[in-house]
């Protein structure tokens, strides 16, 4: 080794380092989001996390505080301009207008990319995290709309929250871009009530209804008696789908520039989370930036740190479980070439089984496989070898029972 | 939208957008690594691709050619050196010395991080890939040298490929230090050296001979009747885990600076893709880069694009199936609710299924189930809502079935 000084074993700042418990929880969440998506018939796709820094930056005056602030942006030997993406829309929005030709419509896709933001002030805010997509492209009808609201629903239930544990939120830029026209706002003033809107609940309620009365919108506006027809219809479109905790709520107009029809979010109901949880909605240009011929999306994102704190709030994280479901100790080093051929043979049964090699006491080779919480145990020693038998122990319980070697792959393959 | 100008719907450049069949083949590609790692008791660990430069830097002047022209290292707003990591190893031995003493050793883990290169000369040579990385920590037993390698063995056999399609070549840094020490070469002599072996296969024999001979080291030297010690008892313990196609090959020595035992590289044996598929050693000294107390470690690196030749070549590349089993389109709007009921229904089930909006006339609906390679067709219309009965095309024979709405679930699910 050139240099004698020693390294920090902490992980870049903002970014996380994921142990094997805290990744079989993002297995967990990844699988859950990956399942539902799919049997909506969903198909995967991925991308880089490279993109070329202009992809963001063409998204429109608005975002470009994004680009400039937040976004990991550097140039990179060839002195091109490299963002480390902040957000998969444009990506997908990208990949969909290079084949748009090929595709067949309507078009479904998910992906659950991880994506990057640099925010300097804030500390203890991630700069990672990883966030399910899911978008149909190509479609105008509302039941598109619908339909990616319901796969988020799905989403929700399959985390095993019920409909009385979050709200889904339906809006729409159509009913704000009325509001702009009855008024004759301008461009300002329209982006000025968005900006509102988007923050309401996050500014107190006399903050909002003073801004609200300097730009003249009354609050019977933004009570209609009835919600807009657009939203009207994917709310019954989500009831035929069995989705029934859906409202509208004139006050979702979502941050981002793109958007340009239904938006919505939904909320955690717990008083001590009450917080989106995810968001979306329709963007029906955003690949008019590549070439003359749009395809229109409709899509949200789901981000798993949101998931995370939505389980924990609720008591729904799963419990740890290894894959490995039985480590075999060595009663000393002689035995290590017996336990070599147990545990080929239960591989070969396809049950996962790790084993010490017999460099320490076996109460220390027990020590390890608790600290791993593998849930059984097989010590092989003389007698094991000699009779052929052996005594499989549950970790857990202390339960012990003896079987053959032939009896054991069909022990391990039926306990869970 | 701001700026008018049309942007390229590329990839950044030597990155690759995964579009679903290509998805596809990468998840199966991960699904049989992360199969067999676990059958093995590997555990899955994970980190942020974002590490701080100095990592890379202190492993040892050699390396610093790396870290300098070959990596992409950029400072971030904080003024903090970063890098994509071009490896998985410093990470995962940073993320062992934080816990060391919480661990239960040996340590079984596995990941399969993408890694970045930044390559400015080499076009066409991929930026980024995937690879998968498995590692034990904590044993000297040559026991977890050779388990390595049989989950190397393992990847490939679950790959399909057959004891003759490979060959597993083991050397050891123990044999090249005898050499050393035996011709009392010098520092930057042991060094040419093990860079000679390393390029052996890149260069010619002619040149190969007269290099060694510039060197002092006789041919003799390097192929000695019995196999090393460490080697044959490596070789030994993987007959008894049912290895058979290793042998020892003192010219493997691995490039990067930290092995310092037992090395070895798997080999295709095609004469069209002669080349090592992956590579791993011992590294006994990597996590005292961070503190006093350090934790031996043994594994390797087997990166997707290798494994996606080697597929290539031995025709054991799969075939494309999406995961939607079944397309369900409408003989006219009217019946989009309907066909809403039919699709949630099967989902309930755990059938993959997609539905048409019924924007388009149904023979371009049918194209659509089509270009998704979606092998199941139905069609909901007046008759199928009158009689609750569906037909079911296969959409690769032309088959049909008359199936009761109760009756498809169970028909989907047992059709592969």
């Amino acid at each position: 080794m050139a240099k004698k000084e020693r390294l920090t074993t902490e992980s870049y700042k903002g970014v996380r380092d994921f142990y094997p418990q805290e990744q079989a929880l993002m297995n967990y969440i990844l699988l859950t989001m990956r399942g539902v998506a799919e049997r909506f018939g969903y198909e995967e796709y991925h991308a880089s996390i490279l993109e070329p820094a202009e992809l963001y930056k063409a998204k429109g005056s608005e975002n470009e505080e994004i680009i400039n602030d937040q976004t990991y942006t550097f140039l990179d030997r060839g002195g091109r301009e490299v963002t480390l993406r902040p957000e998969m829309t444009p990506t997908v929005a990208r990949m969909v207008a290079a084949r748009r030709r090929e595709m067949g419509y309507p078009l479904r896709w998910y992906s659950i990319p991880n994506l990057f933001r640099y925010e300097r002030s804030q500390r203890g805010r991630l700069r990672e995290h990883w966030q399910l997509n899911v978008d149909i492209f190509g479609s105008n009808s509302l039941a598109s709309d619908a339909e990616v609201i319901a796969v988020a629903h799905g989403v929700m239930k399959a985390f095993g929250a019920t409909d009385s544990d979050f709200l889904i939120k339906v809006g729409s830029r159509n009913f704000l871009d009325s509001i702009v026209q009855t008024l004759n706002l301008s461009g300002e003033d329209a982006k000025k009530l968005r900006g509102l809107l988007d923050r309401k609940d996050k500014i107190s309620n006399e903050d909002f209804q003073s801004d609200m009365q300097a730009l003249g919108v009354a609050a019977e506006m933004l009570s209609p008696e009835a919600p807009p027809p657009d939203v009207a219809e994917v709310l019954g479109l989500l009831r035929e789908m069995g989705v029934e905790n859906a409202v509208f709520d004139p006050s979702i107009v979502r941050g981002f520039d793109y958007y340009t029809g239904v938006v919505f979010e939904v909320f955690d109901t717990h008083p001590d989370n009450n917080r989106a949880l995810l968001g979306g909605g329709r963007y029906d240009n955003l690949t008019a930036l590549f070439d003359t011929e749009p395809v229109v999306g409709v899509g949200f994102g789901m981000g798993d740190v949101t998931v995370r704190d939505f389980l924990a709030v609720r008591g729904l994280l799963p419990e740890y479980l290894p894959r490995t479901k039985v480590y075999i100790a060595v009663a000393g080093a002689p035995f290590v070439k017996d336990a070599i051929h147990l545990s080929t043979a239960l591989r070969k049964e396809n049950v996962a089984s790790a084993l010490d090699f017999g460099e320490k006491k076996l109460s220390d080779q027990i020590k390890t496989a608790s600290k791993h919480k593998i849930p059984y145990l097989i010590v092989v020693g003389e007698n094991e070898v000699k009779s052929g038998e052996y005594t499989v122990k549950d970790l857990e319980t202390g339960d012990e029972k003896k079987l053959s070697k032939t009896e054991l792959a069909s022990f391990f393959l039926h306990v869970n």
